[in-house]
């Protein structure tokens, strides 16, 4: 199992239309095959300069290697992720 | 629910003795009131510094204040984290 996770940092306002337009596109990605359990969250703490984080779980790397490579994920990146994220910070665990 | 996540990176040689043991007592704060889903990990995506995960959930901010401030964790903190982790960041997540 590979849990991959993105915290970001969107370059609209707090409670905006275009926030909650980029959260809610964002959680088509669930969609793609290969992806279980997809959560969008609020980023809590201070000690980051995060607002949100995206995680997943993939089984293995050739489903993360689908997820990647799938045509919703790369629109998504092109289209909204490179326009809107003004910051971010990816991080993939997986078992000792 | 409050999920606690760090990622961190030690100074000690990957594979070495030293890591272990702090691996090892770094999984004894499962044990600490409050604390649920815990895990340690191993970070694997290149896009970071960080060499390894540890994630927790707490039912509320009271569990989690509970946890930041048992005995067992402060000392963690104080006489292992402090000498033995180069880096670190932390994240925590909560519903939207």
């Amino acid at each position: 199992m590979i849990r991959h996770t993105v915290a970001f940092k969107l370059r609209h306002e707090a409670g905006s239309a275009a926030e909650k337009d980029f959260l809610s596109k964002g959680a088509e990605l669930a969609a793609i095959p290969g992806v279980t359990k997809f959560e969008i969250t609020r980023q809590v703490s201070a000690k980051n300069p995060y607002s949100f984080g995206i995680s997943m779980e993939f089984a293995d790397q050739a489903a993360y290697d689908g997820y990647n490579n799938h045509p919703d994920h790369v629109a998504f990146v092109r289209d909204r992720w490179l326009v809107e994220v003004e910051d971010f910070l990816e991080a993939d665990f997986a078992a000792l």
